[in-house]
Parts: C-alpha cells; sequence; structure tokens
C-alpha cells in the first residue's frame, strides 16, 4: 500500500506539514498525496487538514494492521510477513493454509476477531472484537515432534516477560499453556504441528491475549489486562513486544538449547510444587507437581511414591 | 458413475448376455444399458457385442480405479472413500488437503503416477506410470503424537503379510520404514502428521510398493515383485490386500495395543542383532541394533556398552 509510505512520513513530524512539502520530500505528486490522505482515514487515521498549515495526524486507528506491527519492529524472524484481516474463522486455520502453501519461518497471522477461535483440544477461544490480540506464527524449526512441547513453553516465557514489561503485571505459567494473573486466566497458547515421524516441518504456534475485554466478553476464569490494571492497552505495542520477545528466546535456542527455557519456566510456574489433579484422555492422577524436566514434561509424585510424568493435560491445584 | 452397477453385473456373468436381459436384471432403459458399455470402454473395459448373443466383459483395465478396488473389498474402515487420479503432484499432498477439509478416517488417495512423490525427509519416490502402489490413508488416531511412530511399523508388518499372502515372497522391514527383500528395497511407508502438542488430528500414511516396475525405473537399491517373481502382478488385487491388512492390525490396537505389532516387527526385523551404522541430523552412530522397545524405538549398543534409543533414522549394515 503506496499511503503507508506517506503514513510514516507525517508520524515522524509533530506538528502541521504542507501538502507541498509532503510532495517534495516524498517525491510524489499533489494529487498522490491528497489520494493517500483518502486511504488512510478510510483505513481509521484521524488526519486535520488545516487551510495554510497543512496536515497533521491526530490518533491511529485501534486496529491491528501489519503496518503498524511493523513500524519500528526490528525483528530479524518474525513479523517479516503479517496477514491480517478484520474477521477470520481462526487465525489457526489460515496459517496451517499458509504453510502448507511455504509460506517462511516467522510469517504471522492476526484478526480482530475470530468466529471460530480455539484453544487446546478442540475448545473455543472467546475472541471479543477489537478487544484481545489473536495471532498464530509458522515457525520451522529443526526439530523432532516431541520438542514441540518444549516450544510451547518458551512461548509461554516470552509472553511473561511481555506482560510484565508493557503491563507491569506479574504473570505466571500455568503448565503447559496458559498465563495467569491473580488466579484467573490471561492469555493461552496453542501448538500445532506438522511432522513426519522424526522431524517436524512446521509449527503453529497461536496466542490468544486479553487486552481490553471487558468481563463480560470472557468465560468465568478467565480476565484481561484492562480488567486487572484498570485501564485500556495499546494492542499494536504489545504485539509487538510479544513477537521481540518469541524471537529472543526462539533464537537463543540455536546456542543453548530449551535449558534456560525450562529454567525460567519453572521459576514462574503456577503449579510447582503444589498438589494438584491432572486429567487427560488417559484419566485423571492427584498428587504434588515436582519437577518440570528437560522435556518440558511435569513430573507428578502421587501419595504412593509413584512419580508420573505428563506432556500435556489438564491441570487443577487442590 | 453409473455405468459400474452395469459392470458389476457383467462381472457375475461368465458367458454372453443380451442386452434386453441386463435391462431387464437392472431396470434400465436398453438405452442406458449401451451408454454405459461406451463408458466402460472409454476406461478400458474389454467388452465384446455379438449379435444374437449379446455382451461379455472380457478383460478389466490394468487402473487403480476405486470401483475396482472397492469391488469386493469388505473392509469396514479404509478404501469406502477412494480419490483417484492418473497424475498426481504427490499423493501425501491430495490426502494432507482431504483431511484437512475433515475427510473422514480411512480415505484413500491413489494415483497411476507422482509427479513428485517423495519419501522420508523429502527425498524422492521413483512412480513409474502404472506400476506400482503410490497411495495415501487418512487415518485419525487417538493418539499422543509420539505413538505415530509405531504406526509406521504397523503398516510394516500388515505389508510383510501382504506380500506374502499375494506374491508368496518373503519381505523384511528395514526399520523404521522399509521393506527389503533380498536386500533390496520394495515398498516404503511415509508417515505424516497433524497434532497438537498432546493429541494427534490426524496421520497421512503414505504408501509405496514397486509392482511390476521394471528395474530402470528405480534406484540402484531398489527392485520390484515384478523383478523378484519373473511375472506381473495384479495391482488391484494387492491394493485390496493392503487395505484389509492394515485395517486388521489398525483394529487390533483398540484390543492390544502395541505390543503385537512391536513383537511381529521384531520377527520381520532386517536389521535386529545386526551391526549397524545409524544416521540422523544429530549425527551417526554405530554399534549392534539390539531391540525395537515399546514405543518403536531402536536400541543401538554401542562398542563402549552405551545404549542408545532412536526413534528414526537412516540405518546402514556394516
Amino acid at each position: 500500500m503506496q499511503s503507508i509510505q506517506t503514513l510514516n512520513f507525517l508520524k515522524k513530524i509533530d506538528s502541521y506539514i504542507s501538502g507541498e512539502e509532503i510532495s517534495q520530500s516524498l517525491n510524489l505528486s499533489r494529487a498522490a498525496i491528497w489520494k493517500h490522505m483518502q486511504e488512510l482515514r478510510q483505513l481509521g487515521y484521524e488526519i486535520i487538514a488545516f487551510p495554510h498549515l497543512g496536515y497533521k495526524l491526530v490518533s491511529v486507528p485501534d486496529k491491528l494492521l501489519p503496518h503498524e506491527i511493523q513500524y519500528g519492529l526490528g525483528t530479524k524472524l518474525l513479523g517479516k510477513r503479517i496477514d491480517y484481516e478484520e474477521t477470520v474463522s481462526s487465525t489457526m486455520d489460515v496459517a496451517f493454509k499458509l504453510a502448507m502453501e511455504g509460506a517462511s519461518e516467522g510469517t504471522v497471522v492476526c484478526a480482530e476477531t475470530q468466529t471460530k477461535g480455539r484453544g487446546r483440544l478442540g475448545r473455543q477461544w472467546a475472541s471479543a472484537k477489537g478487544k484481545g490480540i489473536y495471532m498464530s506464527l509458522i515457525l520451522r524449526p529443526k526439530f523432532a515432534p516431541v520438542e514441540v512441547a518444549k516450544l510451547t513453553l518458551l512461548c509461554g516465557v516470552a509472553l511473561t516477560e511481555t506482560i510484565k514489561k508493557t503491563a507491569g503485571l506479574q504473570v505466571s505459567i500455568k503448565w503447559p499453556n496458559d498465563l495467569f494473573v491473580n488466579g484467573k486466566k490471561l492469555a493461552g497458547i496453542l501448538t500445532e504441528l506438522n511432522a513426519e515421524t522424526d522431524r517436524v516441518k512446521f509449527v503453529i504456534v497461536g496466542i490468544g491475549i486479553n487486552i481490553n475485554t471487558a468481563l463480560a466478553g470472557l468465560p468465568s476464569v478467565g480476565t484481561s489486562l484492562k480488567n486487572e490494571t484498570g485501564h485500556d492497552h495499546d494492542r499494536v505495542k504489545i504485539f509487538q513486544e510479544v513477537l521481540r520477545g518469541i524471537e529472543k528466546w526462539y533464537l537463543r535456542l540455536g546456542e543453548e538449547g530449551f535449558l534456560p527455557v525450562i529454567k525460567k519456566c519453572k521459576e514462574l510456574s503456577l503449579i510447582l510444587n503444589q498438589r494438584i489433579r491432572i486429567s487427560d484422555p488417559a484419566g485423571s492422577i492427584e498428587g504434588e507437581a515436582i519437577d518440570i524436566d528437560q522435556d518440558g514434561g511435569l513430573l507428578i509424585r502421587q501419595d504412593s511414591g509413584v512419580i508420573t510424568k505428563k506432556m500435556a493435560g489438564d491441570v487443577v491445584r487442590l
């Protein structure tokens, strides 16, 4: 979109600037500048035009527009391509299709709302329109399929840091894939993979974060950044930090492997050293969550002394 | 295709039968019968029409037509739907797309040839036109992703039995996914999965068997049933046995789990108790292949005494 160039120019100017000056600086015709202003306004940008003074950008729309996320993003890998639509069935489905067609590592899909947003095991993910971050990220790690569980933990660690940095909230990781604050679910991670038996072809990491969502739009166990802090948050800024944070931890894997992720994940864990019940299709067991091991699995010590390892499951604190 | 009804009727008759009799038996007009004969001939069926005697089916085309595979198949699950095209890029790609769109368990994709037939790790699979079986099967087992490796072994076991039954050849399983006869590769299995971290959504099992392929159309390590036995084989009959065989072992899983598969796989193994080298992206190690464990992994004892477990890799006998 050509008008992005004009937009980015306006962003650098804190005062009014004449169409003539923009035209000269960008080497574009006055007619082109005028057309760009119309385009930007249609996207929701508020641009004042004042006789003799010129144009001024007053506000940007509260949308997850790719060029806004990419503006000043500074990542090497994630978000070089961002596919955005107002409404999708599920960002997972869109990203999966793109990945099958060969989309490169780091490609991101996001939307203002999802009609069939989903969580683990096909459960629903509430996607209040324009209030949260609903994104899916394509990664192509050189992993065996079994390693993908650790990638969920990696994203969990990155997200806790992001929330701390952008909203000042201390978030815990509820193994394996949820983020909790003050006992309520703030965000979830859904990891899907496409693999041969011994190597991953691609992974789609889905991330849902409740940002400015009203409590009424959330399940009973849910909360949002707005609900926890009492004010709205800039979704684009948080989105950028999510991408930077995941990239930082992901690029570290090459040098240090998953051990720093596991270590951090244990520090941030909501359930470690707690008495829990964990349920999965095989049944449910109770005991103490004693460790997250090097595979990212949870070790549970039952009252009999037997220690069981689980790679996933629904955990309840008792 | 309506003419299938007429075809199946002709198959039951060993001699000539008049159009009038077919028409009355099937409650179809003479014009419809005539049209069916034309359709069938276009598919490659040889049907003689003799004045005063009527029609006789003389030969069926050497093609993997779905209705031929389904004729007398008798399976409960596999092959209820068979998608067939003369030429595809890869049956894996077609099946993957169908599975993403929700195709049910047991759906089969097959073709006469593949322009991009593939094996493990993206390697090429030679697909001489009309000479082999190139198929992909959609399964939706209630597994964790790690269990899928055992599904490859299950199909290997089923295929060895199929080849034994239909061609009288003793075939060995070269762990993890190839079938060998007289030191040469006869068939290969490629298993791809789509999963969440803790549950499989679907598995695509790809099977390539060299049936009537000339040696010139195969890689140097390859062989075909024709090459081993000296004569052509009926691809449709073998295809049917493949489906019946995999179904038999797959349905057993519900009651008995994978242990009978692993047991059989060890009996049929080409490399067990042999000195081997196994290579994967992590490097290669040498030692004795001492066991296939309950996960379907190969245990290798190196000279140092260290025992290493591998879930996949390229194995060479030393």
